[in-house]
C-alpha cells in the first residue's frame, strides 16, 4: 500500500515541468555532442581515478572523444555501485533506449554510436529539455560573461563572484573587470563602480541571481573603503598580500556585492563550505574537498546587516543541514537550497529533506538543483531527486500526518517548482 | 503486521502517566486562557517571521489577544509543514474538539471563541493536566522565586543559574542575589554563602534539579576564590570586564554551583550549545541560534571532578549527539536528557533516540522533556516522542532484536517515565 | 517480500568466509577460557562502571574469573538494551546453546559451567573459527612483537605504532625500539635506521598493514632529519619536550613510518579521532573518548605526498564519515576501512553504510572488521554488521535500483571479503 502510494505521488511529482535553478550550462553548447561530454563530467573522472585510474590515462592531451569514453567504461566495473554511476545508466536508458543492465567494455561502442547520432539531431537540446520537462535553466556566468547570442528567458543568467572576491590579486581578474565594466581600476572608488556596472549589465540581461562558493573559514565582515584602499594599492603594485590583507580583500569586495544585491533586488547564493585543490594531483574538477568544521554562525553580521536580500544557502558538508535548517527557521533571509555536491547523495538527501520539511516554512526552501555542465544530467538527477522527496511526502507526511495526497503533492511541488518562481522573482 | 505491532506499543506507551522533568511553566498561570497564549509560542512567532510577517505586526504593543491571534493565523499558510504547526493542530484538536483540517483565516475566530470558553472552565487546569497524562511538572525557576504559593509537588522547583553565571556583572543580578539570600555581595566568600542560601532555599521548597544552558565555548574549569577576588571587585567597582575576566567569572560561579550540587545532592541539568541574540531583530525568544562546533570533551574536567554530582546532559546541535551517547557510555554521571529546541524535530529525534537506546545503558536514559511555556504543549510534544520511541522498539528491538512486546514496552516506559523518578529523586 | 529478499540476501552473506582486517587478538591465547574473558571485554567493563559499579568492583586485585563473572552479571539489567549485551547473548547461544531470554543472576553460574566445559576442549580455538566462519585474523602487534610460536598464515601480523610516534619521549619505548631493531637509538639516523628493522622484521613475518590511532588534533607534516634532531636530543638527555617539540616527534615519526609503508608496500591503517585517557578513574581500556571536531582535511599533505600508499581510514566520530566518503571518492589512496568503536552502532552503521556504498567505488571500501581481543565475538559482531549490510542491499540495490540479488550479493561479498583480499594483497 505504501508502496502503491509512493509511486503515485512520485507520478504527479514527475508530471511538474520545472526551472532548474543552478547550473553549470554553458548556453552555447547546452546540450552534449558525444557520450564524451556525458563521462567526462567530473563525477566520472573523479571516480574512475579514485578508484585507480591515472590521471594522464583521462587527461591525455589530444585525445580523441570516443577514445576517452572508451578508456573510462574500462574502469566503471569500479564505480557502479554509485548514485553517479546510476545516472549514466539512466541517462543512456531514457536518451539512447540504451538496454542492457551495464555499460562494458563489450557494449559502449554501439552505444557511443547510437548516442551520437541521436545527439546530432539539430533540435537535440530541444528534445533534451522537452524529455527531462525542463523549461528554464539558470547558469552561472563568469562575470565578464557578454550575456548575448543565448535566449536569456530559457537559460537565465545569474552572476558567479567567485573571482571577485578571492582572486582581485590576480591582474587578469582585474583587467577583466576593467574591460567588462570600462571602468578602469585604479582605487576602492573606482572597484565600487565596477561592480556597479557589472550588476546593471547582468539585470539588463535578466539575471535572477548572484552567486559564490566560499572556503568553510570565511566569515563576512563589513570593511569600510577606507580600510580596503591600503590593500587595493597593494595589489595594484604587485606586491604578494599576507593573510590578513588577503581577508580584507575578499571580505571588502563580499559586502560589496551584497550591498549590490540589496540594491538591484537579487538573491544573493551562498555555496558554504569548499576547500580548493585540496588535492592538486586530481582531475580537473576533481580536486576540491572540505572541512566539516563550519559553521553558519560565521555569517551572523551578514545576515543581520542585510535582512532585505535573500541568501538562498547550500552547504557542502551534510553536518552543516541542522544549523541550515535551524537559521532559516530564524531568519526571514535565509532560505535552504538544494543538495549540493558531497551532500548530494541519497543517503544524506533524505535526512535532509526530511528535516528540511519538517521545521522549516514551506515557501523557504528550494528543493532541488542539478548542478549541471550538460543538459542530459537534469533528468537522472531530478529523478533522483523525486524519488526521495517522494518517499517523504508518503511517509512523514500521508502516513504519518494523515495528509492528503493532494497535500502532499501540493507540497512536492512548491519546493520542486514555486518556490524558485517565487523566490528568484521569475513569475 | 509491524503498522499493528507499532500501534499497540504506541498504544501502551500512551496510557503511562508521565512527569515532564524540564519546562518553563509559570505554576501561577500553567495553562493558556486564550489562542493567543498558544500562539504566542515563540516556535510560532518566530516561523511566522522567519516566512515573512514583520515582527512590529506580532509584537505591537498592546494588541489584544485575537487580534494578535487573527494576525499569526494569516501566516500559518507558510508553516503548516512543520512539526511544530501539527503540534498546534494537534492541541486545537484534543482540547477544543476542532476538526477542520487547517486553521484558516475562515475558521479561525469560532476556534479562538470556543477555545476561550473552554480554558474559562475553572479547572481547565486540572483538565489539561488530565487529559495529557500528566502529573507532575519540573519548573525552571530564578534563583529569586520566591516558590510559594504553589502546589510544589505538583510544580516542582528546578533553580535555573544562567545569569548566575553569565550576568554577574550586571548590578542586578547582584542586588538579586543580595535581596533573596540577605547576604550582600561584597567579596568572593560571600558570593559562596550567598549560593548556599539560595540551594537552601531551594531545597526547602523541593527543588529536584539545578540547571544551566550554555553557549558552545563553554569549557568549565576550576577557579580558585584567590582568583576571583580581583575579578569581583572590579565587577563591584562597576569596570567593565575584558573577556578573560568574564570567563574567570563564569567559571568560578559555575565551578561553585557545581559544589553545591555536589553537597546538597542535586543534579545538575547542562543544556549546551546555544548562542544567545545572534539575531537581534528577531521576535522576543527567537533570536537564538547556534554553532555547531562544540565538544563534549570541553566539561572533562568537570565531569571527572564531581563523580557525585549527575549531569542530565542536553545538547542542542544534533552532531553532538554521538558524543553525548558516548560520554553516557563511558562516565558513570553523564545521563542523556531529551531532545532539545532544533534538535527536538522528527528526523532527528529518532537518530538520536535509536542511538542512545542502542548503546547507552538504559537507566541512564532520559527520554524526552517538553521544554513547553504553557501545560497544552505537553500532549502533542509528547506524543510526537511516543510516536517515536514506539517505532524504534518496534523495528530495532522487537522485529530487530526478536524482543517480546513486553519488554520493549517496558524499556519505553523506563525512559519515558522510570528514570525520571529514580534520576531526579521524586519516587 | 521485502523481509524475505533480506533474508535470502543475509543467507548468503552469511555463507561466507571472512578475514578479519584488524583485531587485537593475541595469537597465544586467541579463544577465551571462560566467560571471565568475554565479560572482561572493556565494552561490558565500561557499561557496568558507567551504568553504576564501582571500578574497584570490577577490577579487585585477585578476583577469580567465576567471581568477577558474577559481579558483572549483576549489572546486565542496566545495559541488556545495548547492542553490546546482545553479542553477549548471541555469543553464549551460539557457542554454549544458551537459551534463556537474558543472563541474570539466577542462571549465570551454570552458563558459566557449561561455558568453561567446552571452552576446554582442546581444539575450542578451531572449533570457534569455524563455526564463526572466519579463516584469517589480522593482528595488532606492538614493534617489538618477536613474531613467533604461532601460525602466521591464520594471524597475520600488523604493526602498531602508536608507542613510537607518541611515547618516544618514553625511555622504556627507546629501550624497546632499540632491543628490537639491535640498533642503539643516538641520533635520528639510527631512529631511521631501527625503524627500516622492525619494517624487515615485520614483512619477514607476513606482516600485511602497518597500523596507527591518531588523536583529533594530530596533523601530519613533514619534519626533516635536521628539525627531528635536536629534538630527539632533548629527549635523550631526560629533558622534558614542550608542546611544539612534541609535536615534531610526533610528526617526524609518523612521516618516516609512512615512507617506510611506501618502500615496503604495506598500507597503513589510520584509526582517527581517539583521545585518550579523557576519563582517568575509568575502567582499564574504558578511559577513552573524543572530540568531534577534527576534519581529514589535516591529512592533506600526508595523502598528497604518499600516493603510493594505501591509507584505510576508520574515524571514531560519525560525524566524520561524510568526509571520509568524499576523500575516499578523491583520492585513490584513501579507503574507507569499517565501523569503528563508539561509530560501531547499528543507527550509525546504517547510514554510514549507505553514503558508501552509494558514493565511494566499491573497490575501496573495506566493510567491517571486529576490533576483537578474544575469537569469539567475530561472529556476532560480523552478524550485526551482515544484517545491516543485506538491508541496505535490500532497499537501496534491489529494491530501490533494480539490481537483482546476485549482483547485489556480490557487492555485499566484496566489501566484507574481496576489498580485504585485495587492498591488503593477501590474495
Amino acid at each position: 500500500m505504501s508502496e502503491q502510494l509512493w509511486q503515485r505521488i512520485l507520478g504527479e511529482l514527475e508530471q511538474l515541468v520545472l526551472i532548474d535553478p543552478h547550473t553549470h550550462i554553458n548556453p552555447h553548447a547546452a546540450a552534449s555532442t558525444t557520450l564524451a561530454d556525458i563521462l567526462g563530467y567530473h563525477y566520472y573522472t573523479e571516480l574512475a581515478h579514485a578508484s585507480g585510474m591515472d590521471r594522464e590515462r583521462i587527461e591525455q592531451d589530444g585525445l580523441e572523444p570516443k577514445e576517452r569514453v572508451g578508456r573510462l567504461v574500462e574502469q566503471l566495473g569500479h564505480i557502479d555501485n554509485t548514485v553517479q554511476y546510476s545516472w549514466l545508466l539512466e541517462m543512456c536508458r531514457e536518451f539512447f533506449d540504451f538496454e542492457d543492465d551495464a555499460i562494458t567494455v563489450d557494449n559502449w561502442e554501439s552505444l557511443y554510436d547510437d548516442s551520437a547520432a541521436r545527439m546530432a539531431d539539430s533540435n537535440w537540446e530541444d528534445q533534451v529539455l522537452s524529455q527531462s520537462g525542463l523549461e528554464q535553466v539558470y547558469l552561472t556566468n563568469d562575470f565578464d560573461d557578454p550575456l548575448t547570442g543565448f535566449d536569456t528567458a530559457r537559460y537565465v543568467p545569474c552572476l558567479r563572484t567567485d573571482d571577485l572576491v578571492f582572486h582581485l590579486a590576480s591582474a587578469s581578474t582585474r583587467e577583466r573587470l576593467s574591460a567588462a565594466s570600462g571602468v578602469e581600476v585604479v582605487d576602492a572608488g573606482s572597484i565600487v563602480s565596477a561592480l556597479g556596472r557589472l550588476f546593471d549589465h547582468f539585470r539588463a540581461h535578466g539575471a535572477r541571481a548572484c552567486a559564490i562558493s566560499l572556503p568553510p573559514d570565511f566569515e563576512p565582515q563589513p570593511v569600510s573603503q577606507a580600510s580596503f584602499e591600503p590593500v587595493l594599492q597593494s595589489i595594484l603594485t604587485g606586491r604578494e598580500l599576507n593573510q590578513d590583507e588577503s581577508r580584507t580583500a575578499s571580505a571588502f569586495m563580499f559586502w560589496q556585492l551584497t550591498q549590490l544585491c540589496a540594491d538591484q533586488r537579487l538573491p544573493f547564493d551562498l555555496m558554504i563550505g569548499v576547500n580548493r585543490k585540496v588535492y592538486p594531483q586530481g582531475v580537473y574538477q576533481g580536486q576540491d574537498l572540505f572541512d566539516q568544521r563550519t559553521s553558519l554562525i560565521q555569517f551572523r553580521h551578514l545576515f543581520n546587516a542585510f535582512p532585505q536580500v535573500t541568501f538562498p544557502v547550500s552547504v557542502l558538508a551534510q553536518t552543516s543541514n541542522q544549523e541550515l535548517v535551524s537559521y532559516s527557521w530564524i531568519f526571514p533571509n535565509v532560505v535552504t537550497n538544494g543538495h549540493w555536491w558531497y551532500s548530494n547523495v541519497p543517503a544524506y538527501i533524505e535526512l535532509d529533506c526530511r528535516s528540511r520539511l519538517q521545521a522549516v516554512p514551506k515557501t523557504k526552501q528550494i528543493g532541488y538543483y542539478s548542478d549541471m555542465y550538460k543538459l542530459e544530467f537534469a533528468l537522472p538527477k531530478f529523478r533522483m531527486y523525486r524519488r526521495i522527496l517522494a518517499g517523504v511526502l508518503t511517509h512523514d507526511f500521508v502516513l504519518g500526518a494523515c495528509w492528503s495526497e493532494r497535500r502532499a503533492i501540493e507540497l512536492g511541488e512548491l519546493v520542486l517548482r514555486g518556490n524558485v518562481e517565487r523566490i528568484f522573482g521569475t513569475s
